[in-house]
């Protein structure tokens, strides 16, 4: 399709543009990777959020909200998590003219902060399951270059959730439920998206086990979006988190956590997107309907009561509906409202206030149509219906295409050199195979089938039996 | 009335103890000034900034997100405004392993990352006004003793608004918008408050004029809840925001801004609270209304029924309701929501279930009533629109009680003996006399009546011609 001419071509220049020409982002200040949300963008965002957040709650999670700065010691407590943050973290040593006591961290994630509560609050079992999650500003002093909602500095918004259980089985139970609240999130973004058991050497640091959720972006490039840790009993043997069991005995907690970040609207913006800019689902577009006026001196205040008519019957039946009153040109807000993304744009002149009808113009698929008004809610409903399943089924379709399957390692460039970016391989699960394959390929293995591996395949590199099937990608 | 003993005679124990029994606050972070919030905290407190936003919104504000960290350079621009938050604020100046390029203030508050923005935004009278806000953390070194939702180094939620005009007299009506903002969420919550104009020695760093509302808290001191200030040219000089006027010339911008935070919890506990806990109005109670059925072995499932019938019933009718059925006795459940303060609790038994009526308990008054089940949506409606106004005349009349008047300073500890903790006095407006009335009389001058003076009084210490009539106080 021709509208996407320029996303394929250049993604990273297309995507810069979109984010400033949609007011998304503004990427001038001073400061590399902070950004600045501007309305529109924050909107967005915030309706991503409220989705997120709404899952949670609705499996039983509650919102809270804990301190930004974490003294050192607290943070250090879990000596992996501490090596795994320690290059990444922002420390304030002075406040005021004075030198703080001790030194704090600018949470790069909150695992110590919330942990140190969590040994406060859980006493027995009757205390448990605790799930509890916030939505936050998160830093970490990314060394590779940053990219706005990809790799930023100042992470926001950053929602983790947190959950404490008595038993393995309840935490590996956790861990299923985590899962399913990111998968139907992704399904109403609509996202495709590659769902993978993590490789030890990826594992979030302190974690048992994790999952991780990634995105196909239109340069062919994977983006986590959504991680599901595994904690164990890491962070509760460190944090002193325990418990009185139901036999009077005590133990140490088993843990889980999950995040989410503002790469979710990345996603959205890179899979959903094309030349004329943004195109939204309806799940989190601002208003779904906006309705254009186009006036000229001749019956402008016909037309203008017409518009007003069309904009209170959608109102009335449940439409988010914007009516554009801006002394603007026709052509200047109909070019504002595809580089946002709003689903259908109405256009009300003279023709269709005389005819008593409506053009119907759909944002992702730019196919105008007159519609009489009568039928003008059932023509919204079903154009509304069409796009998150169109979305969804054109997403789908190019991730398909994207993906492919090699046995051996001499196979990997035709592949690549054929479009397949993600490539399914057969993996021993060794060290020497890994860095192989990545050293010889520019991909890495980004983890590993969900599903067990019965195929009794050979690695691609040492042919070897294969212990799993794994996926190799270029990430971010 | 018995049940404000606790919170009159020991106000600071009381505050402390409602705050961990509701579920407000843990306090026990090892880290002073920076709280936890718990879930029916962080509830309450949304529900407030919901309602303070959506004032906003109504009122032309857009929602955006600036980054937390400034860099040195750009937050010490306006030399008062540095001047100002020196002492207070936290210092980044490290990352990793390594020394940051520059130092970083974590933000205090956001004008100086907001200001640089705009005059990359503002470039002509068209793009005027411009009014954003947002609500995110800020950080100060409070100096003082930290007090929960009063004093904290981690202030959250902060909501800032700014705003940009073309004229000063633009800029003197958006004050008036801000003032009647904040006035209406005052309102709704609810309550009474005093607006004065802020003393110069007391204005914001920068501002040309300010005014500030205060809350009357039951220890007697007053506490800031919003401040509105003009900037006038102060910023837009420094930060070089400039225009181009209708004419054709350039000229700086005028400026306000104003902000609201967590201390309107504080005043909502503070005021209405009583000695069972939190007391809420309707605007911000997460639920308005909770069933407990109170359950024995004979006849448990017809009242869990027809609990359950009540509990359809209230939302069916569009009220919030929450039946409990946890595993808790009724006793433990009633104090549970007492605590809670939500606004009325239905008690509903095997007697109340075979004579089909509900007992009414209402929160602020903590009177029982029996009543028909045929009536009960008209009960609740009817409890549930005194609620606010019974808060308001309550809190109206303990602060009307504490306000007084005197015109020499001699007679300012009789006033407050007799309970006056509010004192309206003449004033010629001279340094030496702010000084000898804050020495004598542990009091602070915390601003000036609204209202010009034109009583002609004199001063109540030089006996000079009075220019303002001030307001003396115990400040937090």
């Amino acid at each position: 399709m021709l509208v996407f001419q320029n996303k394929q071509k250049r993604f990273g220049e297309w995507y810069r543009e979109v984010l400033l020409d949609a007011g998304v982002l503004d990427q001038r200040f001073p400061l590399k990777g902070c950004n600045v949300w501007k309305e529109y963008g924050t909107k967005i965002m915030q309706n991503i959020m409220v989705l997120l957040e709404n899952l949670l709650e609705q499996t039983g999670h509650s919102k809270m909200h804990f301190p930004l700065l974490i003294p050192e010691n607290l943070f250090g407590k879990e000596s992996q998590h501490l090596r795994g943050f320690e290059d990444q973290v922002f420390w304030v040593n002075r406040a005021g003219k004075r030198k703080t006591s001790r030194k704090l961290v600018i949470r790069p994630t909150s695992e110590t902060a919330i942990y140190y509560m969590f040994s406060l609050w859980v006493r027995s079992h009757a205390d448990l399951p605790m799930k509890v999650y916030q939505t936050v500003s998160v830093f970490r002093l990314e060394t590779k270059s940053t990219k706005p909602l990809i790799r930023d500095r100042e992470m926001w918004p950053f929602n983790e959730a947190h959950t404490v259980h008595a038993t393995p089985e309840e935490a590996e139970k956790q861990i299923e439920i985590g899962i399913q609240v990111y998968k139907e999130l992704l399904t109403r973004l609509p996202l495709p998206y590659l769902l993978v058991k993590k490789p030890e050497w990826e594992l979030f640091p302190g974690a048992l086990s994790a999952y991780e959720f990634y995105t196909l972006m239109p340069d062919g490039k994977v983006l986590e979006t959504g991680s599901v840790n595994n904690l164990g009993q890491a962070f509760s043997k460190v944090f002193n988190i325990t418990f009185e069991k139901y036999d009077g005995t005590r133990d140490y907690a088993h843990q889980t956590c999950y995040g989410q970040s503002e790469r979710l609207l990345a996603s959205v913006i890179a899979v959903h997107g094309d030349d004329h800019g943004l195109v939204l689902p309806t799940s989190i577009a601002p208003t779904s309907v906006v309705i254009v006026p186009i006036l000229y001196a001749k019956g402008a205040e016909e037309v203008l009561n017409y518009a007003r008519m069309i904009d209170r019957l959608l109102k009335e039946k449940g439409f988010t509906a914007t009516l554009d009153q801006r002394e603007l040109t026709p052509g200047e807000k109909f070019y504002y409202w595809e580089k946002r993304g709003i689903p259908i744009r109405l256009e009300v002149g003279l023709l269709e206030t005389e005819h008593r009808t409506v053009t119907i113009v759909q944002r992702h698929t730019l196919q105008r149509k007159e519609a009489p008004l009568e039928d003008l809610v059932r023509e919204i409903e079903e154009a509304l219906n069409a796009l998150d399943q169109d979305l969804l089924t054109r997403a789908e379709s190019l991730m398909k295409e994207d993906m492919g399957s090699v046995s051996n390692l001499a196979d990997v460039p035709d592949a690549v050199e054929k479009g397949k970016t993600i490539l399914e391989v057969p993996f021993c699960g060794e060290n020497n195979c890994k860095l192989l394959v990545e050293e010889e390929t520019d991909m890495e293995i980004i983890g590993f089938s969900m599903e067990r591996n019965t195929a009794r395949r050979r690695c691609l590199v040492c042919v070897k039996e294969a212990k799993e099937t794994a996926y190799l990608a270029a990430t971010y």
